[in-house]
């Protein structure tokens, strides 16, 4: 039986933004029963957004804190909800998914897997060790393995179309000041979790790497810094890595762009140079667009210029990991967003900052 | 005295490429009398564009090893020659240096210093050792520390327009095939020196960096590889690297390019972050220009925007580093092109080449 039922626990700006609008196009697949936030306002603010967003008859079930009667317990404790949909600030994941598991919730949380590398090694060892032989999904969501943007380029490397992989460069520059709606969400205000923005919103590009790169991340050097002050407490890594397969790229992070030109300059994007061409992938408008170029040769292989094929890709990933993770629910796991596969992205991180230029081997440090 | 009579030792592309019309600049301050090259041919071709270009009302005098009675030691023993300047293949520079001062010339010899670091310390030593006492002037052209759109960069974050720098960015992507006017000189077809491109070009990418970036460059780490078969031994870098102030950046050096497109995509540049505003520095069509981006604030320190600055400068760094190097024949020396300083940039390509990954420690590597 899928897990038709669910409850989303969180009721921040990425669970009315995101989820909600990727639930509203998943239709009788899913129905949407109730809400958790720590406080009632928020969560009867989502349930109000909720009810209008997806067309309800009636409102969600509101829970919070703030009522002994209507405590995140109580919701867990419904036989009619199977699973979680867990959107909660990094460092409250954990025991919530603990708990929504332990209350034999299926569990669909959002990155990061944990907020630091042994977190997340521990909590995959309870899960699997306890609830994954009892039938219940953990899934880690909103890590690109579904989008088929990531998807179809790491299909046209497969394919061959850039030949063998060589370099890489994956960039992404952001200016964020005092009005930015995600600054001024309390928890990224002041961090509790090591990096900031870096863990946050840092493993959303190693997770692209590693949904579109052929081999897996081996080794990373970094230096990590602060440049800007009101984002503690780091913002800026950069980051040398190379790969299982001897590729190897460079990897630029920062959220402390000075002005809002530095980081239009940049233009956040992947570029993937190979032996025989390369592609460069580049997000805009809920669009993910693929540029591949491949050499073109004579017979005698000799080079004759390049072709130019352009694949674009709407931006779906929650919608299409939502309907995954309600597969798997369901008995049909295709193996996406499987929290072993996530703990690299927050190895990465851990690594970065704490790097100081010398290597870290990313596949010891998260292994579980 | 100035150093008038000048013998241009090389009569490869830079040398009539780059070298003659900056000579042709400077006017009567410079006598070109004399070429010399490994073969009769080359310096007698060479010759010719010199009186073309130079409006000479004779030809230059042709010395060559193809004749004992015009080798370099005659050309040497001219006391009417007072320097030289060197445009030889890299490994061939540093025994014609120490010839050249030797026979009591002053030296402006092309980058790279040395072919590796070793070489290029034991260079510097007997230099320093036996020549420079004697009031010989010796300089390594050709990186970047006259030229005055790097100059420019460096004055504007000195005075404080980026605010203090954070972090920074150098990308050089170069497509190179079998039909490059670079790639078919022999001697960089078949490089009998460490790095091939990566050290003949990177060194100039870190020269900018260094005299660009008001801290010096501390501690590299990177990865290098070989994309392109026909570029051996290497044709990639990827590189972090941190700066005694704690700044840090990245430096992508690539002549692997598969395809035009790659490296028209990457447009080279140099970008400096602060914590102000930040800079880009590209070069077309003989020009540099500086783009730099400063933070605007209000009364109470607020950021209220930013302004854009553009400064743009003839690419003259030939020129001026030639008559710098007439100025210190005549004992008036500006510091400019000091061999020491040169060495950071062979030991960064060297660090770089041979780090794997870990920190090397540019400031040891490169003592003398």
């Amino acid at each position: 039986m899928p897990a038709k039922g669910i409850a989303i626990l969180g009721s921040g700006i990425f669970a009315t933004e995101a989820h909600l609008p990727a639930i509203a196009t998943l239709g009788d697949a899913i129905e949407l029963k109730a809400v958790y936030s720590r406080s009632n306002k928020s969560a009867s603010t989502f349930a109000r957004s909720a009810q209008d967003i997806l067309k309800l008859s009636h409102a969600l079930d509101v829970y919070h804190d703030e009522d002994p009667a209507a405590s995140l317990d109580v919701l867990l404790a419904r036989s009619d909800i199977a699973a979680v949909i867990v959107v909660l600030p990094i460092t409250v994941q954990p025991k919530v998914i603990l708990k929504a598991l332990a209350a034999g919730k299926h569990v669909l949380s959002e990155k990061p897997v944990a907020p630091d590398v042994s977190q997340g090694r521990a909590l995959i060892q309870e899960y699997e060790s306890k609830y994954k032989s009892r039938g219940l999904v953990w899934r880690v969501a909103e890590n690109f393995e579904a989008e088929p943007g990531y998807r179809a380029a790491r299909r046209a490397i497969e394919d061959g179309k850039i030949g063998k992989v060589a370099f890489y460069n994956a960039c992404v520059v952001n200016y964020i000041d005092e009005n930015s709606k995600w600054y001024n969400t309390p928890w990224r205000t002041v961090p509790d979790y090591q990096g900031g923005f870096l863990l946050d919103g840092g493993v959303h590009t190693i997770a692209s790497l590693r949904v579109v790169l052929p081999s897996a991340l081996q080794t990373v050097s970094a230096f990590a810094s602060l440049a800007k002050d009101i984002l503690p407490p780091q913002d800026t890594i950069n980051a040398i890595v190379r790969n299982v397969d001897g590729s190897h790229g460079l990897v630029e992070l920062t959220w402390g762009a000075p002005t809002v030109t530095r980081a239009k300059q940049a233009g956040n994007n992947i570029t993937v140079t190979g032996t025989e061409g390369w592609l460069e992938i580049t997000r805009a408008n809920g669009v993910m667009r693929i540029a591949v170029h491949t050499i073109t040769r004579d017979k005698d292989g000799k080079s004759t210029g390049e072709t130019e094929e352009v694949i674009e890709e709407k931006e779906v990933g929650i919608q299409r990991e939502i309907e995954s993770f309600l597969r798997a629910t369901d008995g049909s796991d295709d193996g996406v967003d499987d929290p072993r596969s996530t703990l690299v992205d927050v190895a990465f991180i851990e690594a970065a900052l704490n790097s100081n230029g010398a290597p870290v081997d990313l596949v010891a440090l998260a292994k579980v």
